[in-house]
């Protein structure tokens, strides 16, 4: 497959998946953005800036290049966030496609400064652990370069927390919300799902019980590793 | 144009917005109304009271003066509310349509005579600052001019609290629900969505947090200054 | 009309009413009943108990007497809370349709033993003051008579506490759920949506704060006659 | 009807039941799984594993033996919560279909280990008595045989408990999820939409009232025999 013909996959699988993002209930009007990368070719793909859903074409999928750069003149405007996804490519190998939303549930948390604590199996599925949140952004780092710094604070997150990224394919930005990814597109979007689901479910669990514990370290590990791994055994293989 | 043919325009445009509020979960029953203002022309168009959205016609909309009195003899009753709607447009200059809803979220607020703080970006996107609830309204006000009251104490608060109303498109009256604003109905309707999405977001945020702190200054500009004002680099423009 | 075309009719409205509560979001399953009355005709038409909304056809709508007793051999069982619905009938004058829900957010209330408060004009539009929890019913009106107790409990708790049914058409029994009523089948469905909402706000009220008190007498007499009695002004008249 | 076509048939009701669960809106992406048993064929049918259920299709349903294990080779894999239901339907007589879904609100007292209470008659028309929570796992039984001592720890539940699973057709796993049943695939899909339901009721009757009782045992008995044994009255029978 050439070049010019991968693009052209690459816009219709990230125009799909933005069209998924209202369907299953994670965004309200234009919010929310997503990308995929291919690093051989040099190049991401990601929703335009404030476009509506309505109207959007897959054709007005911007290219950039690695750093967010449009690649043609004239093209539409990148999402504002192309920067933060272009940071976590650069540091985050084997992640393809990164899903940006404000969904309702994770953004509570957010809001609250609070990691979503793996309560359950629900979350162990998919996470590996806590969904980690971000410190707060300094003045000087939201002033200078407030995209590019929301990336860098996101890498500083996993590497100083020492997370692996492919093991919790999300975080939860202080006082914004969730940047999400995974292996491709489809993936991204259903961590995404699943960030709000646990979110959801978290909330209510702390409601019902104070002083409640994550749940133990084995189950998580029989959980997340049934379905990731060599030794997984869920699904079709 | 001529002016009818821009009044019929106004009809189609309230009647839309009318019509999106079922549609974004915003009400319940025959609640809520839209109305646009045509200062130069010395009229206000808006829902006609009571009637139910199935059985709405475009031209059941209700022209009025600029003080809310229908201007055709024969016409259906204006919304219930209509003075309130005449009293902002008479002081909130660059105001052309408002919104009124009992958006469960935001009524939450608003029935708990508190402020929607800003918790998130979410919230500055849109919003300049907290979301302000009005103080309540006396017994002699509501006897009096119950609906012209409600539009006074809405302009007090913004007035008293230095608040400008472009900067932060919404209120929430006490005991009652939002009314809610913009540069045109689509607009209006959209911070409508907004404002009730970050009444829930808020909510649950303080479920997880106690004595939590807004957003800081600098984030709450920078998200607010991204999407607004001449500097914004948020859209296609 | 012929006595026969006006039970027919009856049975078109009671079944209409029906289908309306899944589309409203009242009910689960096979959860819910509507009635309606004709005192003069001496019948109350109501759903057969345990049919499938999937397949209940409009002739399979049950006709009772005043007491509730089915007119015809081989109808299907009438509702299993018939009884209740005839206690109603036989007290509250001018209550001429019944809703019996077991809609989520009233349920919170009525198990919590609460009265709805009127914490806002969402509320105050519809009812004239809290809607009222019922007591407990005792071990020996249960096994007694289970149906017609719950009928007399809110009849009981209407006239003790001086509450005037048509100024408030709706009562949580204690451990159950909502009954709620109007003039005709389509107020009585109405009135049930806004009981809901109501009690969602109501509980997310007292999330915001805590020792909350109702809106004023003056804000409430405001709302409740600007939609009922003779100097009402919503609405087309 | 011979062996084969009663296979096929079971097929198609597991097939319906599990489409059933993401439209009741009981699970997210391809979460959950419904199987039916018939122990004198000797066979259990279940969903298969991992796949969507958009592609999903009738002849994808897997034939296990009673233990569990696949019949035919190269069959898709069962479930990889087959040996949970196996265990189930060795341990509990009469139930011969068993829902497995990660219902959010269920989810939430699994999460916050509590059982949840009948706190009214919602919940008793169809649980007699509070719907267990299981004890913990061990680390030993989770990594020997995890799926294995799911199912015996929910049968170590009720006979520990002295519950019977007929009359309570439900348990929630611990940090996991509900387990559900019933004596065919529809009531068991019906009884997980109630069992969602109270858990959403339950948890909103705490955040209106601290310490409160469940519901007596004779107002549980009236509504629970009301619907089921040789005096219910509920129904067209």
């Amino acid at each position: 497959m050439n070049k010019e013909q991968y693009i052209a996959d690459m816009k219709q699988r990230v125009f799909n998946a933005n069209l998924a993002l209202p369907k299953e209930d994670l965004i309200k009007l234009t919010w929310g953005n997503v990308s995929e990368v291919n690093r051989e070719l040099g190049v991401i793909v990601i929703k335009p800036s404030g476009v509506s859903y309505d109207t959007m074409r897959v054709e007005d999928m911007v290219v950039t290049d690695l750093q967010g750069a449009p690649i043609k003149e004239n093209s539409l405007n990148p999402s504002s966030d192309i920067v933060t996804h272009a940071v976590l490519y650069q540091n985050f190998e084997g992640v393809n496609a990164i899903v940006h939303t404000h969904s309702t549930n994770a953004v509570k948390w957010a809001q609250a400064r609070r990691d979503i604590p793996a309560y359950g199996t629900t979350h162990a599925d998919t996470f590996y652990g806590p969904v980690p949140c971000t410190r707060q952004l300094t003045q000087t780092e939201i002033e200078r370069a407030y995209e590019l710094e929301t990336g860098n604070v996101i890498v500083e997150t996993f590497r100083d927390r020492n997370i692996d990224p492919l093991a919790c394919p999300a975080v939860i930005v202080y006082g914004h919300g969730p940047f999400v990814w995974g292996k491709n597109t489809e993936v991204a979007v259903q961590n995404s799902v699943v960030l709000d689901e646990v979110a959801t479910m978290a909330l209510g669990t702390e409601e019902l019980k104070t002083n409640i514990d994550p749940i133990d370290k084995y189950l998580l590990d029989k959980h997340y590793y049934r379905k990731h791994g060599e030794n997984a055994y869920y699904g079709q293989s």
